[in-house]
């Protein structure tokens, strides 16, 4: 931090991911159940927001998580059950499906019964915490990035 | 505005749509050139952003522009050519693509060579301007859901 | 805008600005009536939010504009008269007052019936227009920068 | 969470806050050290962000914590030393100061030498943490709302 009274900034550039050529990798392990692949395609360090898409085989599910900020999903293939889907009180998503996640929603478990995928905009981490509440890893845009980047 | 004191804020809820039952209408003629087509899928008036899709088929290109706020692509199929493309010095983008373009992004074409469909996330107005950059038409999550419900 | 696959993105640092060593300067006269004097603090291109404090003595105002995008303002000295006041239907905000701005918001005119000062978060540009509502002036984050640096 | 097609939203309403009307009440004694007291003006659940007004008499400080999303403040009144101070590695502001502290930025120890006052929006959450970085609280807009309603 700097007392010295500067406070230019530069417009920021614009990015690019040609999708295709960047190879899935395995989500943390701690983070779900089965064998999710993801691709990160952005980070956003002054909001605080980040970019994915997600490779969601039949059976595999998302650990318990509170979305800390608005989260956007494009469902482009299968099927997600959130919150239980629509048989237990919760929501199941179809492909092609939008769906718009609030500041402070609680998935307790978000499974996909069938082959899946999904691009998701987040802003701020995901809490992924236990049946209490409590929290048991905070994920934000940098520890996003250090997943990726660790893979 | 109210003077009262009455600060409280109710958590907002999920929305959902299902985008294979929502039909593509004309996006407005005055803002792009050819049969350009779209469907609105969020917007969020706190912020003043926006989510939708657009069918752009070969030879259609979006007028003159600026984004107002951070935007981010996620191009689902063909070809997009952004400030006129990687051959004239922009950028072009090929599906599947990802996409940011920051604030204030000036971009004076974008064009389609052959059939494409991009989802994007705006935030902020996107400001239709002329040659020399004076305002055409600044529109904004509002007037994206006017000529939405309009059309 | 690069291909190259290379997504990382740096935390960025803190800022501080000792503003009783900034002296005030004219804010852009074609935007106000009367000598108002600001000081611009922060500016924050990825969202493309601003931040100032804004000096107006009695009887000055701001021109017509609209808020893209949330404004949250602190009055730490005088009185505001927004969309003509309490006495003509709109809102009067009194030293030491709060007043939340919400996205779109439009102000034919903000006066200042006596020496005063506020502090002011924006998200987005001021859109200053005429009675019509045609886009006068759209003043971004850019803008600002631009207008404090030439002063 | 509806599937019904209806993403109708209506712009937000203006709010206000006499803040001298609102009294003082006492900060949550778990995040802080010392009789701080607060009154908190805003909420905006869609993008969980909030604003408040801080009392910090001489010799208070507030517990570890991390800003999960950028924060602005407007120190009104005294001295607030961040991570140390000045004399430590950190930094000091002194009245009147604007500081920005990025997302993600960790602040030891926040502590008040002489009585102060600030001002600050914050985007997203608090998470207030141990020596390791363990949660033990993680303060969300709601988090805010409800001590606020419950004192």
């Amino acid at each position: 931090m700097s007392k010295a009274f500067n406070i230019h900034q530069d417009n920021l550039e614009g990015r690019y991911v040609q999708m295709d050529e960047v190879e899935w990798v395995d989500f943390p392990a701690a983070l779900c159940e089965g064998p999710i692949k993801w691709k990160l395609l952005n980070v956003s360090p002054e909001l605080g927001s980040w970019t994915a898409i997600f490779d969601c085989p039949a059976e595999t599910s998302f650990n318990r998580h509170i979305h800390i900020g608005p989260g956007e999903y494009f469902l482009t293939k299968g099927r997600m059950d959130v919150r239980g889907g629509d048989n237990e009180g919760g929501s199941t998503a179809i492909a092609p499906g939008y769906g718009y996640e609030p500041c402070n929603a609680r998935h307790d478990k978000t499974y996909f019964p069938e082959d899946s995928e999904f691009y998701m905009n987040f802003v701020g981490p995901l809490n992924f915490i236990d049946e209490e509440g409590t929290t048991i890893a905070l994920v934000t845009w940098q520890d996003a990035q250090g997943a990726w980047e660790a893979s």
